[in-house]
């Protein structure tokens, strides 16, 4: 059911501009239901998990909001494999390995740590009837695409530049989220080209409200009510907010995560592909400051994912953030100890309460 | 004289938020005069000029008008020559000499375009007095900018990140520029690591304003009233812009130039040192596509920029911009036929008149 622009919260029942973004691993049902119960749109960030994982999510939300909210996947194409890039990445990570003694001869390479949407999703969209259903990466097949929005969900996608929001609305998206580059976590490009301009939020958004017809979120470097103001500012009727949630007590971080942020200042974030064969802004660290962006020679997306998890692992035992990836936007502030729900109320205009 | 947070404007009798950016070759005292007249602050671009054009200027902008204005002068350290790179480049650029049949041989590469701020520079502010001298490139040596403060000059630099936002401070400018990575023409970063660093609009101007107690002036991608809203939104007090005055009828364009900002759609906007030697941001078009970014080949700024003036001098007869600069931000959009005023007055919230 597509929706006209202006919409967008009144349809919702949203009582802030809200939108908790989906971060894979990090955003759970106890996030999700305080943005919503809030008066935001919590989404779960479904792309890694298992249809028992989506299925065991959604009822535990259920029982405790009856708040519409959403579910996120990917709509990458299956990884291709590169068998000489996937043994160059695992030789040049070995060193790592070794340092930190761990076994990485059992990394099972084949095995997508991610999976684009596909069947086995869309069924598991049609059971649960989310509101809800964003992706990132592009749309998934129009055969799909259709059955997600014939289950009655509003269908949102991100675009990093004019010409994929305008690709999206010709496709069948009801909500473009513009992506700007000062994103934290992965960039959401899917047309060629669309990498390299690094279109910034300041701009993004008012050409994409200008390009388009339907309602657009803004999303990328909004960390506090500033952004907020600034983001409806340029046209944009809801906001999409990853790294400030991060930092609230829902989330579910590891230590040397939680402070890596702390310590940012905003100024250390970096874009690479190293952590999974896509660029993806994190905070800079030893690892990013030894293999830079590594555009090429990285193992395909998301692939490479399952090469870095021993380092993952590790860190999240040890606590330290030097080799692991720390996901986080160019909007990253010193965020003190606060609730999904505190963030939220921070976040709405006092005007509207 | 050192101003309070928040006076910017009251203590320039600003009736507009809006700063007219000095752009060189572009924006003659025509243009300054209009700016100011509507109520907003106008910049002479003196950075390419000899000091009998300034006092020139100088004249006949108070010849014609009463209101504040400000000069802009660039703080480059004098270009250091490298043979290697300046015959490399020359060679690179000769098929292009060939192509449009230039004679080449002439370029006096050891006459910089465009100096440095220094004494004479110095004596002619003492002279003229300006109300505002703005820097791009860092500040000029103490004791030259302390003679600028005595002349009565308040003084505005530009800063690409935190770090240099702080180091202006605590270097005796008065008023902060945060200029985002969406700017058109040269980006202004000094100090090291700077200029990777690839900051937006968005998220530097609220981080410079919460590190910083100067007034802060947002720049980079701000082109029609919702961008001057979303600036004073995330904390500035004015803004200044750029690429929307060069397509006023008081602008000095050459027709290939108009036209091509005027096909341009904001999403088709590179950064490349190619043209100068330093990063600029600039529309795409065949000599960005052929020679690309080239950070260690060109001859050092600005002396490159005189290696592409046959070029520039050929595009503005033929009509062309393909293979000379067309200086643009990513806020860049269809302008039609405006006047300075008239665009200062679309720029200014109705609330403010």
């Amino acid at each position: 059911m597509a929706i006209e622009r202006g919409q967008l919260l009144s349809v919702l029942g949203m009582a802030s501009p809200v939108i908790q973004a989906p971060m894979a691993g990090f955003a759970f049902p106890d996030m999700v239901i305080a943005v919503c119960e809030a008066g935001g749109l919590g989404i779960v960030a479904a792309a890694p998990h298992s249809m028992e994982e989506i299925e065991r999510d959604n009822g535990a939300i259920r029982s405790r909001t009856n708040r519409p909210f959403g579910i996120n996947f990917f709509s990458h194409a299956a990884p291709v494999r590169d068998a000489v890039a996937e043994r160059a990445w695992r030789q040049r990570l070995q060193p790592y390995f070794e340092e930190l003694q761990l076994d990485a001869e059992d990394i099972a390479l084949p095995t997508s740590p991610v999976e684009g949407f596909g069947e086995a999703q869309c069924s598991a969209v049609e059971r649960i009837r989310p509101r809800v259903v964003s992706f990132h990466f592009g749309l998934p097949d129009a055969d799909l695409l259709m059955r997600v929005k014939k289950a009655g969900a509003l269908v949102m996608a991100s675009a990093t530049t004019v010409t994929e929001a305008v690709w999206l609305e010709a496709h069948g998206c009801d909500v473009v989220i513009a992506q700007g580059m000062e994103a934290g976590g992965h960039r959401g490009h899917f047309l060629a080209g669309s990498e390299s301009r690094q279109r910034g939020t300041f701009t993004l958004v008012p050409q994409i409200v200008d390009a388009i017809r339907l309602p657009v979120v803004a999303a990328g470097g909004i960390g506090d009510i500033r952004g907020v103001r600034a983001a409806l500012a340029l046209g944009a009727e809801a906001v999409q907010v990853g790294t400030a949630f991060l930092c609230c007590t829902e989330a579910s971080m590891r230590p040397g995560y939680l402070r890596a942020l702390q310590q940012s200042t905003g100024e250390d974030t970096v874009m690479t592909s190293a952590f999974s064969g896509r660029p993806a802004r994190v905070v800079a660290n030893r690892f990013t400051r030894e293999l830079g962006m590594h555009e090429n020679e990285v193992a395909n997306f998301p692939l490479a994912m399952n090469l870095i998890a021993p380092l993952v692992r590790d860190a999240a035992q040890s606590g330290s953030s030097d080799l692991a990836p720390v996901w986080a936007g160019q909007g990253i502030r010193p965020y003190g100890p606060i609730t999904a729900s505190q963030l939220v109320g921070r976040l709405t205009p006092v005007e509207w309460a």
